[in-house]
């Protein structure tokens, strides 16, 4: 498969609907294919051969959609750039993938400096924002003027780009997708969505991370129409639904927490909204009930993944959120075409109810991580996707996660699984945000620490949460410090709380990794 | 990709629902996962190896539903036979395919000598009947009382079976079909089916076939329920509706027209009916017409596409099924995973609204045909499937048929399709069943000659049904010649009229060949 057979789908079933709409400008699927061959040709003039990766840095917006498709269109795999990193971190990426050609808009033309001063490789960078174009930048608008050229043709189960994974824990991996994984997931990604022509999906998350690229290429695919937020503000977000009769999204939980809790936001029109995906991090049950509640005309969709899987694994459909439903907080069953279960160490299926790690196999697993073949073999061990993630299945096939593997505490020798505090904390009406994490103790080696944010006005001490949290889960799961502060929790540009960096002041100098 | 993966999604998702039901029997998922383990393992005992062809020559049942199972389980490529075939037919065709190992039934179990009488290759049979194992055969229930085995693994791009096309077009080929073929298709098609745990999916096309067997694995891998019809009778097919409260089946047009016209059936309760999949064969829009008035709360869906796309190409989803709709005659949309292009002899796409030859590409399109690498370069020239079909494409993508091109009627230089004056005769209300096809003729070359079965009690001359046809076609396109006949229209085991058998005795010894 092509990536390209996406767009040309949109172009054959959709050629006079609205592709992308963004600021004051909007194209068809028609014009969208001509520029995506335009700029597909100047990025070949400017001596981009096929099989170079070429980076983009930037805001979500329709030059950002442009530049994917062109870069599939071309044959040059795309090296996205997480939009919260330092000038250091970016140089380390764009050196590791080889990058010399790196696409800029206007939030990161200033840091261009910065980031070459790291590098080891020389880059040029083509100014995609939406004022004069630097005069040592090549001009997007200048690269559109091209002559169309036609598709390189390539696909199947070549490379077609590199993500890289958070950084949030460790060395950033840069994950290789091919043709074939990015249009198996979009595949498995369209029905579970129901996206078709008269989609309009807008893009929230940030535009770099797999969990909403796989809408990129799914909404494509169906001949859905494209709208951008360049950043998620929910009171923004809330109005861009409410006027461009946003149909489908997909939101992570910190975002789909804020939009809930976020007043002005609330007050929008939010009637044209279908169905929502949300993913990326584990869901607070508490959270989601909230925005069953708010919009209760949404069917919610959640969606499990991670970026080397394409990122679907399984997917909980909107019949299976019913409050009080028995599958409400699972992570839903194996998506079509991907291949699910629940292994020991020994990559053996665990008995069903048994926590084990998950693991996937199907056309939209990796082919690797770039240059890293030990972390390649490790994680494809015994021909399975290896996710990192705890969890178990029931006797329907549905996924409950219990953790992310790095992020459980081991407390007095007994596991705990911070979502599961982390629910029982945001069960009290007091909680905006919060995060449990393990720090060091001499007693139990480690212990249950929960950083809360409260509600404007609202009050609660460390007593009170633990007490409320003794009504949900065990006594040793229940925080034995609580940290109430008005600082929002860091969040990764993908919008998942950094417990590593909750975790940092803690830790340091001491032996435990700092994950 | 592994076939496997179909089985053992609907055993993670329904291990408790039922699988199979047919005659006294059922069993659940979890059960049938067991039986498919124990015949694997049983075909493994008889000295079947991986790789090892292995043949079917049955009407439909559960027994040959856990047979199509166990052979991918096994690593043994299945070979379904077309149940039409005469004996030395089906003998030419287990030679080619060196199957050495035939499942049969109580329909084909008196055949077996007269099959091995014409065969190079020496073949055991394994009776999966419905009586005691006759002496010199093994016996299926006593294969399966084989200890289960672990799956062979074997998947991905591996042969997963041969499917010969009808045979009622010159020499049957052998279409491969991958373990990635068979399940691009099932991916492509469980949700256009809208297919789920709660789908009752009855078997009443002919199981050989693709256009049946693409439900096969896309029922499977949504886990729901098969139910089987040995032959297609309609009023058998009406009750098993109505007492095993079927909710989606597939249906050619044949078939179709048979069910909405048998007075009988219709007395049957249809209200579990929730989608009918059509396709196979060119649909006359009067019998579809007709079916949507009887069938009223029934989804209909086309299907149009060929064995050599494991079958799917196109879709037409319910909500084009409009009275009147301008897209009702359309054969639909390309299938999410299917890139579709109508081209001319140079494989060049042509402009929408010209006529050209339907190609495809994909992850459904087959690996070849089965020792014919002449046959193999030519269907797939250019990297595309040539199907062979002549159609156009509109403004929206939606693909309209024209005819199999080899069953164009060249009259007077003029290109007639036979399908467009079948449509007009269908609209006459003493017709039953029609097939179009062109004659020698002297003045014109070919000449458009109808074959019409009339309703019972109805009367209709040659001459009234020119003039019907003149207020729906050109002159050039109405039949010169009619015979009117109370024999019923041969049908393939699929169910298509057999146009090569109407034609030969009108070109016999000349020298048009006989398609």
């Amino acid at each position: 498969m092509f990536i390209d057979q996406a767009l040309l789908r949109a172009v054959q079933i959709a050629p006079n609907r609205i592709a992308t709409k963004y600021l004051h400008r909007s194209q068809t699927w028609a014009e969208f294919l001509n520029t995506v061959q335009c700029v597909a040709s100047g990025v070949s003039g400017l001596g981009v051969k096929q099989g170079d990766n070429i980076g983009i840095l930037a805001l979500n917006s329709d030059y950002y959609l442009e530049v994917l498709f062109a870069s599939s269109w071309g044959g040059a795999p795309i090296v996205p750039v997480n939009t919260r990193l330092v000038a250091r971190e970016v140089a380390f990426l764009l050196d590791d993938a080889n990058v010399e050609f790196l696409f800029v808009d206007d939030a990161f033309v200033g840091e261009i400096e910065s980031i070459q001063s790291h590098m080891k490789n020389k880059i040029t960078c083509i100014y995609m924002g939406e004022n004069i174009c630097p005069p040592e930048l090549v001009s997007y608008s200048q690269l559109k003027k091209s002559e169309p050229v036609p598709s390189a043709e390539v696909g199947g189960e070549t490379l077609a780009g590199l993500f890289y994974t958070g950084g949030t824990t460790g060395r950033s991996k840069g994950v290789m997708l091919s043709h074939d994984n990015i249009m198996s997931n979009a595949i498995n990604a369209a029905p579970v969505m129901d996206y078709g022509v008269d989609t309009v999906y807008l893009h929230a998350a940030p535009m770099f991370h797999l969990a909403d690229m796989a809408s990129t290429y799914a909404v494509t695919l169906a001949g859905g129409q494209h709208c951008f937020a360049p950043r998620f503000i929910p009171q923004a977000v809330g109005e861009t639904i409410e006027v461009e009769k946003i149909t489908h999204l997909l939101l992570v939980p910190t975002m789909l927490n804020a939009l809930v809790n976020d007043p002005s936001s609330l007050k929008c029109d939010f009637s044209s909204l279908r169905r929502m995906l949300y993913g990326a991090s584990p869901m607070p049950e508490a959270v989601l009930l909230k925005a069953m509640e708010v919009l209760p005309s949404v069917g919610f969709v959640q969606g499990y993944g991670q970026t080397e899987a394409s990122p679907l694994i399984t997917t909980l459909q909107p019949e299976y959120h019913v409050l009080s439903g028995p599958k409400l907080t699972s992570a839903g069953q194996a998506a079509l075409g991907v291949q699910v279960q629940v292994m020991d160490l020994n990559v053996q299926e665990v008995p069903r109810g048994s926590v084990g790690e998950i693991c996937a196999r199907g056309g939209n697993v990796m082919m690797g991580y770039w240059g890293l073949q030990d972390a390649t073999n490790e994680a494809l061990r015994g021909g399975w996707l290896h996710t990192g993630d705890m969890g178990y299945m029931d006797e329907d096939g549905f996924v409950f996660l219990v953790d992310r593997a790095k992020d459980m505490i081991i407390s007095g020798g007994e596991n705990v699984y911070s979502i599961e505090v982390e629910d029982a904390i945001y069960k009290h009406s007091a909680i905006k945000e919060c995060a449990v994490i393990g720090i060091p103790s001499d007693k139990w080696g480690e212990q249950v620490h929960a950083i809360v944010v409260l509600r404007d006005g609202a009050s609660l001490d460390e007593a009170e949460l633990i007490t409320h949290c003794k009504e949900y889960v065990a006594g040793y799961k229940c925080p034995r410090s609580v940290l109430i502060t008005e600082t929002p929790l860091p969040v990764s540009g993908a919008g998942k709380i950094l417990k590593n960096e909750l975790r940092k002041p803690w830790w340091e100098g001491l032996d435990k990794a700092v994950n």
